[in-house]
């Protein structure tokens, strides 16, 4: 999986293994001497869509480059209730170390892929692309996201680095849309594109004729939204944001839109029950 | 708060900052030239207890040491819908830069210290301890374990290095619960306690005997909660654990125990609403 | 600046210094009771455009904190032999160390744009933008690519995180330019744009129908190049690549294309002239 | 080759990669589904000195441990246009998340063996030796002074750690020549040697006197080279500085000094032309 | 050994082969072309107990993951002058790179351990543990209370963050012993003990009322620590510290207090004496 | 003072401060909202020559940059016991965390300063330096061999990079003495000396003709001693090492040798005794 073969996700990890076990797993240390070979299995708990196996991989690989961790099921699919989807086989006392960090990661990237899944099911005879938001957990950006993608859903901008969002403040400071776009045009990688966030017709229509890429309609009404969709005829892409939950989704599925971003996608999931249970000695 | 006073702290927010500016903020960077100092308010956009502004001075102080972040209300605070809680006073390049990561910070902590506070409320005219667990988002333990207390709740240990846990497998790898308390205790710093995981009475009963400083009932019935406490006779702590929620707390709230750990604390606690507006320039 | 504050260009001028100072500045050291504040005054001993100030203060700051540097003139302004254009002032232990550093930065930097400069004057009186690559010393492409536009000239993308470039062996694997096009609009984020690289007709047609949002040209005739333009009809961005140099150039001017890219502009560029001198104690 | 094993050159190589791949390779990730493992050559475009093989298998390495790379030419052999000097083999997405990085290091640091060997093979009947200066691109110290001895160079110090090098403004602040090497002689490491640069020949008596280990003759006319020459009578090194070319070398090639160092021997390299070709899959 | 799996130790043992080879180790880099495989063997020059060969392990593998390392004796073994205790086989240029860190290490925890077996076999007949304390070199103390526990001694804290020790500071602070338990009680995780340091039978006594876990006893005489034997009666443990040394230690060992601490465990050890001798090529 | 100001140093002591305080100094945390400002006093316990006072505050200023160090001595003077040589004045919770990070250093360096000055003292009237090795504490390199020079002697090389020296396994490799030294220089900085390690007066004599810069007598009885003085004639330095302790330097000081060198000075010295004391708020 290319997606976190990237120094950030090392990172990541590697903080998230050194809070847990800092100067020593005390508990391990202490049994040391009786610790020998063990293979353990990841139990679902509970229906979900799996996803952060190679998170989990990496956590134990980089616990102890010995242990052998095998995933039955892969990043996408459902699991029912009490289904083994994996095991970790090697030194008890590395698995024990590895253990809650790894489900920590699983829990949380299945709980999003799995809420995720929810709103593109709502959605399922639409063209209208889910797409997340910058509302994630700080350091987990990449893996969230991926988690998004895993449950169907597509992606916004990663960070402020590979999309440019002009909102109220920078068309306040600069003094119109068209003069926004015009320097953020001259100043941003060809390939990345300028997005203009709108909170009204008039500035829709500023929006397409300053020739941003994609216009986002900011908390519209269904009216305006159709509005929108007029004026724009598809020459740019429009997204839609604000507001927009599982209840409500309906209400959009039919319009002419390219993206609806929910940044409940990430925010409002909750982890998802499994667990890693001993199988015996080997 | 020297709560956060740690590398690991630091290293998470770096983290965090890196992730989301990456090579650079395209936004701020493209009107560059228009940008002056402005003034920025936090509002809370729900009710909820607020947790973090620590962290999200450090987010701001990070990303441009000139920034001016001040709160007006401490970590603990309940806060009310519309209510302004602080301000964030410089250049506003770096205000904007800054603004979805410190809000990132606010949102989950602040929802980790509400969330708890509902347990506490619940077990309001009781001595019991409500405490949390592991199950943290990784690489944010401290913080998340600080929501907790922000929210009135107490901490189980924050990793594997600060306290002893002996769970079936570390005890069925010695042989019995009296020989790893007993070897546990050899080789475990003189500070720190050694709890033991017991599956029923009579496992409490050989806990007890093998001298553990805590004793954890996993799943018991209150019933056995029961003879739990009429056998430990206070003599060591007692930890109630596993499928307790906020509808059946009451349950145990008579009860003469310790502590009730709870996940959900953490893994099921959801961001709360609150935005960073711009109020003008300076 | 913005554009230099992010831990990227940090960790690469932290790696600059550590690499010339490493355990100490023997001469400096050697001294050090000897050693008071000066003045030093930066001098260019040539014709060129300046680039790099910013970098060069931070290399002085990371020092040396109590070190005050100070620009006459400004990145992008044509500097004649001799000018005195900044100055340093503070401890001389401090500035003698870091003297080195911050000239191979600003010589390099200031190299690239004057380089740059000369290949924009070329284009003068046409709407083509002259782009760079990613044909940059490693460690330093934020730096250079910033150099690209203080020299007058766009960017192409910074790296491979914000900007798909579809090349042949990328298509080979898929099958068919419209299939990888197809592929990599949807697993993109929605803020970068996707260019297919074509190497003939055939492929431009094939690239065109395919959505690409950038069709590149490599290595076309000229005869080539407008019958691509008249195929394309301005529906996307053309990109033109390969052989064109600083005498070539006026061949392409006058053509209907939106981008010439130029690896020369980074990789062909020479270390310009200039000296830091001690002008008295202060 | 210990020369690059060492914690900066690791630094630079994960920071290069980091600067380009950033949260992923976008490319590779979109069509990572069809990706299989496959074998690429190196090739030569035009003549030049082979430089940077270890550095390229590091990059490789570092992105993903399963690639194979081998060379068929050694550092320092002399390639000519269209020959295939080494090959990569393996994960195709893999390749070309480094194919990049790994050629920008081989063509800067080939240009730097190359461009020294010109100005050794001016100098091939002599016993002078050529050395470099500190003027490297920042980060790549090592690196390029490890390309100068490919082309036949020798090395001055690697930075400020590893030689004293007493310029006006040290031992102006001291007083005099004598008593800036005395007091470094007793401050500096016994296995360091220490320079002094003269601007003439009274100091060129001054330094003899105060037993320096090596005399820098800087900026000296061939006349004045001369008379230090009979002066110093080689007791100790004499090294000449500043002004020295590929054209005007073959002045300095009688004289009997021991080094003649030459900024531009990095400082106005340039990257040679090589290119990394897909061969087939395997 | 789960003790030093730990990315404290990673960072210490890569700090200190930075520290040793900087840029490079120069004399194994000059006759890089004449090196090949060899084989050394560890060999003590002195009676003492072994200690580190994990460490010693780490850092050979470090510099070069192709080194073989084998101990024959274990940690802990008590060696005699001239015993051959263990090997290491590769390439010379890696082992003689290595060789004076991994002694360093080796030198210095075997120098504990060696020291701490004197203390304890001062007191074999006696249930009283000796400690350590904090008073360990900077960025050792994870591997210096190893050591300790190798000699056969028992470990305080390892750092401010698994121990809670109130001292005449915060007791002045918060105003009573009572009352710093009782906060510090709330504040701590319930895995970790709470020690008061007291300095009379006066403070003994409220330490004991206010449920400290630990009570240590600074500076007492033998009959004032007979007196707070008597106060606390087992029902807290009690520590001993202050003035003590291998001379006096008898006096102590009669006592029914729990532990002893001695500062000179480590602050006052020596490196033992040792070598890693070439024994031919391989 | 600069020999302290490098990135070694800085993560050294960012090493020591994490293993310490790790999640956070749960003493100070607990009783926080009691702490306010004080004034603390550094005291010798014993007589010792002080050293490492910028080290010290360097650990003060890390752990916050609010705390005034000042040391009313400077690193080389006599301290007496008793005597009162700085003070740290600010929020005491973080001079507490603080406190034993900083003494450790202190008492280390001290020590080790100390102990340099019995031996200089011993040699006071000749021309002979006291030299350290290598055998320092891992990660202490820097700091240890400056308070071998706050003590009065001088240094060998700091690492395997600021010095060349040909042992018998380099030797042996190559084939000869002159081989060694003539492939030495040829890849060796011209600013750095190149030392021989002889076990014998033919082995000084090849050393002598090959041209090293400094020869090493390895053990050498005095008379050897004396017959490698009467060839040597000073025409290249001489170190005597091995086996020179306090007890028989006496024997060496009149000999025309130009180092000494003694392991000792480092790895046997032992930490001295002082506190740091509260003094009252501020």
């Amino acid at each position: 999986m290319l997606m976190i073969n990237c120094e950030l996700i090392d990172r990541l990890i590697e903080l998230s293994i050194h809070e847990d076990i800092g100067r020593g797993d005390l508990s391990s240390i202490a049994i040391e001497d009786y610790l020998e070979d063990g293979e353990f299995h990841f139990i679902a708990k509970e229906e979900f869509v799996l996803c952060g196996t190679e998170v989990a991989k990496k956590v134990f690989e980089k616990i102890d480059q010995n242990l052998s961790v095998n995933f039955f099921k892969n990043d996408g699919e459902l699991l029912s209730a009490g289904e083994i989807f994996g095991k970790v086989v090697g030194y008890v006392g590395s698995i024990l170390s590895g253990e809650r960090i790894a489900l920590n990661f699983l829990q949380r990237l299945s709980g999003i892929a799995t809420n995720t899944k929810k709103y593109i099911e709502k959605l399922s005879d639409s063209d209208i692309k889910i797409i997340d938001t910058r509302k994630t957990i700080p350091g987990h950006r990449i893996l969230e996201k991926y988690a998004v993608t895993v449950g169907g859903g597509s992606n916004h901008r990663f960070g402020l680095f590979d999309g440019v969002m002009l909102k109220d403040n920078h068309i306040d400071a600069v003094g119109s849309i068209k003069k926004a776009v015009e320097i953020a045009r001259k100043k941003t990688p060809i390939t990345v594109k300028i997005e203009v966030e709108t909170r009204n017709i008039k500035e829709v229509i500023e929006a397409l004729e300053a020739g941003a890429d994609i216009i986002m309609l900011d908390n519209f009404s269904i009216k305006d939204i159709k509005e929108a969709i007029s004026i724009v005829k598809k020459k740019v892409k429009l997204e839609v944001s604000g507001g927009i939950n599982i209840e409500n989704l309906d209400l959009y599925k039919k319009l002419k839109i390219d993206y609806i971003s929910i940044g409940a996608l990430t925010h409002q999931a909750k982890s998802v029950d499994m667990s890693l249970k001993f199988r015996g000695k080997v």
